[in-house]
């Protein structure tokens, strides 16, 4: 058996020990390091990466390809020059399901009215809310309908949502009513009653939660004004809008798993606002000892010459 | 075609206009009457009932059956003197949905830590919790596994979670592992992380959610002590061991949708605890426009020879 080249991990903002441990339990024929042993280390096949240091990626001869801890492969284009290898965007079970229960969570907690019963309870009032449609009557739209959009709509629809999805790009064959560009975002706004954002960040998407998106939302529907529920990106919203929106019942809620700035810093009105929940980036977790097997799994595949899978367009960002 | 009889409709505590609407609208050919027009009233073929008003139903010749409002029956059975006729119960797809979202919007709320992110946005904390298990590693049991427990345990497993059942008496065929009797009790408590009470209120399980109860739950579980979450009648729990076991950390949480008294009396420490969620008796609210009218269908059924379904058992209470 040929020997196995090593692996680099890269990963800032946050201790790499539980990623270099699972790692060394899932590919126990590679080594792991987490620098090169030099300027062209020709050592190292694969890069295993979450905002890899500035420049580290770059000047490796036999890098053949980088794969992405989390969902989001946007914290990999923040460093401009990257070399022209494959990026493999994790799509991982573990990490779709609890994206899809953070979504089903949040989901149900509007709709079932858990803000008005909260505030209610630290009051000591007991009223049942007159406002209590089913969820059949309720239409959540999934902004960013991909691999995790798709299974969160599967597990609404099982809950009797009705679900619709919006993608960048048309998408056929789906069990959903699904609209594209931005002609089908018109169409889709107008019908969402809870709008679940799970876009990724790029050039394009940047910052789309803002007010002009606001104003294209419906104005009421079954749960009075239409909620916002970003388990995306930070990047993706505006968050002076976002409390303007609130402010004039353009929005009646949100749900905010990510921010401008993580974390969220202590100043911002979010915190106490009484119809905003927060969660610090904890929607889904990536856990090492659930993403890594199969990362490894594929480094494997792939030496013996099978093909990449989940590649990112590099074009699209995503 | 013959003349239809009347239907009785009998509600105390609340408003029966919206009963009385729904039913007009659903028997239109049936006349709606809240009292007798005297003592045996032969004109009264059916009863509607919601805590009905004490001997209203009796010396009635030709009463035919008496159909509850909502899922218990054991507010009919709390005046003693009841006339031999059939018990229809409530089993509508509506009240079901609704039952299912509140069980799994209070599940997602304990396992995805919202009582400690709630907490901590209040304080303007931004940290993970370390204690993340997958859906999977958690054990919903379902006490009173009927058909509200059968729905939400569907729904439950979609999300991945893992779900027992238990019953009074034993059931085969079921897609999940499920208990029955006393000795079955003990199985599924030494399994289940999040307890989900669906029973009925009978003089068997009346106040069965007390302190022997709480002792042969599970020590810990991927979610640290037990959770239990009621959403069957008050009178299955006591309240004041409640909050001892919250005390003792026997139990981690609950959620509690019905009380020993409703409404909740504002000296209880329940409002203000911080481990205990409070709706007013809110889980799945009796729509008219949804239950009425297959109430209607069973009645003209009835009325042709066909037998009647969902038929209380009146020695077993429910």
């Amino acid at each position: 058996m040929a020997q196995k080249g090593k692996i680099l991990l890269s990963v800032t903002g946050f201790d790499p020990a539980i990623w270099r441990t699972a790692l060394e339990k899932a590919a126990p024929d590679r080594a792991i390091v987490e620098e090169p042993s030099g300027p062209n280390d020709p050592g190292i096949d694969y890069a295993v990466v979450w905002k890899q240091r500035p420049g580290v990626l770059n000047g490796l001869p036999n890098l053949k390809a980088i794969f992405s801890i989390g969902a989001g492969v946007d914290h990999i284009f923040a460093e401009g020059d990257m070399p022209d290898v494959p990026i493999v965007r994790i799509v991982a079970d573990d990490l779709t399901e609890r994206m899809s229960e953070y979504v089903v969570w949040q989901v149900l907690d509007h709709h079932r009215k858990g803000m008005l019963y909260r505030d209610q309870q630290a009051r000591k009032v007991w009223n049942e809310s007159k406002m209590q449609p089913a969820a059949r009557d309720v239409t959540v739209g999934i902004l960013g309908y991909g691999n995790l959009g798709r299974d969160a709509g599967r597990k609404l629809r099982a809950l009797g949502f009705k679900v619709i999805g919006w993608s960048r790009t048309a998408k056929t064959g789906e069990a959903i009513d699904t609209f594209a560009g931005d002609n089908g975002l018109n169409q889709f706004l107008a019908l969402a009653d809870i709008v679940v954002c799970l876009l990724p960040l790029t050039p394009a998407t940047h910052g789309i939660l803002a007010a002009p998106f606001f104003a294209r939302m419906k104005a009421r529907g079954p749960l009075g004004a239409p909620i916002l529920i970003n388990a995306g990106r930070g990047g993706l919203q505006n968050e002076a809008d976002i409390l303007a929106a609130l402010e004039s019942r353009k929005l009646g809620a949100v749900s905010l798993d990510v921010f401008e700035s993580e974390p969220l810093p202590g100043d911002s009105p979010l915190w106490t606002h009484p119809r905003v929940t927060i969660t610090p980036h904890a929607a889904a977790a990536s856990m090492p000892e659930a993403l890594i097997p199969p990362m490894v799994e594929q480094m494997d595949a792939h030496d013996r010459g099978e093909p990449l899978k989940n590649l990112v367009d590099r074009d699209a960002g995503y």
